[in-house]
């Protein structure tokens, strides 16, 4: 097969958005790909298996005035993101023929990447595959590192998560739970809710959607105050978590999935509370942290063999559903960590 | 004179209010005190020699619907603040008449402080005395714990310092300084800049009030961005300063002067500069950093003994101007540390 000339169906990212991503900001084309890789590089070629859509994406569909923390996607080239997929040639001494890889793929059934030294080999397989777009990938240390290289969480600690269904959250809570915290999370649905409580073990959870003063929610959940805010959301919500938090209290923001796509984000009105109450905030990106992978890959692959965490996914099926799949998760439709089959190994 | 009955100005806290504070939210009354402590207490009676105008004392003048990290001020009762004063007669062992102390007292001529335990006796006498409730004060510790324990500043780092002619601010800019930093202030007179610049050595210093675009001038002062704001006013500046951090910035939050006489605090809009820039924003109370006093006090009398450091007070003579004094430090009106001489030794 390799070296063959193959039609490659490709998700082209059309150009700069404001506001909510539609899918007709993107479209499918078929181009040709040789499958090989260039005899003069280091380059590996790929035929992709999973593709995974995250909310950090909506930041690369805008045009930056400044430097962006991730590079904005190319108008007329194919999107880009985290996969999983199956090494057909490679001129790379790390990779091989037949190896299964995850890492910074194109949206097509077939890429050339250039510089795989940001491809991880996948040595376990006893584990299903498109966890490594997941759970036991960026998605789950992201959860990891927030929660204790940022938050500290110990034994004990009030934590409150919001989007907590997502792909993050449903981690965050119960990497909390193993911790002995208690654990309350948010959600946008009645489903999601009752899924957090008696499937990922949340102490307890409530639909943002039907509170009228989130304020006053939190407040019927955490009576003495936050201590650990696992910050998605942004907006209303943080500032109504700033009026909760206890003294000491940390925020490590992951997303702020709420503003991405208003024009103006949502002023936060009571940073006060920062100084009031001591609180540390901080940003973090879960690419600074890939040196705590290997600890974070034994310490997840356990947990996954043990049974003791549980990972629900909402799986696309091909790639012509994939704008559909990305276009879902700013609306709350995806149930669980999004991600796109784009073949089967 | 211990034992007698004197007559005790005072001034009286009014009630709680909404809004810039004003003068007449304060009274000055006399009333009567017997200069001895009760001999069935660990108190010890005070001649009050200076009180420290504080923004922080702001906060105190609030009605508080939850916990606060202050007290509020007890209305129809004196005011209270961090003073010298001269121990005139104690019954705790620590502290024996004619001793200088500092700490928190009353806005008044005399007065009996019942937990002495939060004074602190003054072993250094040959620097001005009136430095115990400023540079070598919680004042100064503040700087010092901002800059250094919440900021991390090293050699190199970019520093932005508001409200930078500010009691704290004119210390965070000289030990940024001595620390080798590149250091410029916001000030809100012409006067302020030209002495940041000329008298304490900030490398660049402007006035925020003649600057139509925050994010301009800032961007016009830290082409390559901010590595450390330390925090005073809040609001606007916050948003100006969140766009132009650099990747791991630091902003310790020591005050948000421009937000404490709000009703409503200005909201921030663009607080995913968190997550792009990974920035670690934490509030903090000097009454956390007790303990790192001694080590703090030694290093700054050195500083003062050599010259290394200047400091600029602003001092309002007299109990009866301590009304106007303290009104004075939010609408800008000091010039530099403001605190009233109640007495000379």
């Amino acid at each position: 097969m390799a070296g063959e000339e193959v039609s490659n169906k490709q998700v082209i990212f059309k150009d700069y958005i404001v506001g909510f991503p539609k899918e007709s900001d993107m479209e499918l084309i078929t181009s040709k790909i040789i499958l090989k890789a260039p005899e003069d590089s280091n380059g590996i070629l790929l035929k992709n298996l999973y593709l995974s859509c995250d909310p950090y994406m909506r930041s690369r569909m805008t045009k930056h005035d400044r430097p962006n923390y991730v590079e904005s996607f190319l108008p007329g080239s194919p999107m880009t993101g985290y996969g999983i997929a199956k090494v057909l040639d490679s001129r790379h001494p790390n990779f091989k023929a037949g190896d299964l890889v995850w890492g910074v793929t194109g949206w097509e059934e077939y890429s050339l990447i250039t510089s795989p030294e940001l491809c991880f080999k996948i040595e376990h397989t006893d584990v299903p595959l498109s966890y490594y777009i997941g759970i036991l990938g960026m998605l789950g240390m992201t959860a990891y590192v927030g929660l204790y290289e940022i938050g500290a969480a110990k034994k004990g600690d009030r934590v409150f998560v919001s989007a907590a269904f997502g792909g993050v959250g449903q981690l965050v809570g119960q990497l909390a739970k193993l911790s002995g915290c208690y654990v309350v999370g948010s959600a946008g649905s009645k489903e999601k809710v009752d899924l957090l409580k008696n499937k990922f073990g949340y102490d307890e959870a409530f639909n943002y959607k039907e509170e009228e003063d989130l304020d006053a929610a939190l407040r019927r959940y955490f009576p003495e105050g936050i201590d650990i805010y696992f910050e998605n959301v942004g907006g209303k919500m943080l500032e109504a978590v700033l009026s909760n938090m206890r003294p000491h209290g940390r925020i490590p923001v992951c997303g702020m999935i709420s503003q991405y796509n208003l024009e103006q984000q949502e002023g936060v009105h009571n940073l006060f509370n920062l100084i009031s109450k001591r609180i540390h905030i901080e940003g973090f990106i879960v690419f600074d942290y890939h040196h705590l992978y290997p600890k974070y890959l034994d310490m997840m692959l356990a947990h996954i063999r043990e049974g003791t965490i549980s990972y629900v996914e909402d799986v696309a099926q091909g790639l012509e559903s994939a704008p559909s799949a990305l276009v879902g998760i700013f609306s709350g439709r995806n149930v669980g960590k999004q991600l796109v089959v784009v073949a089967r190994v």
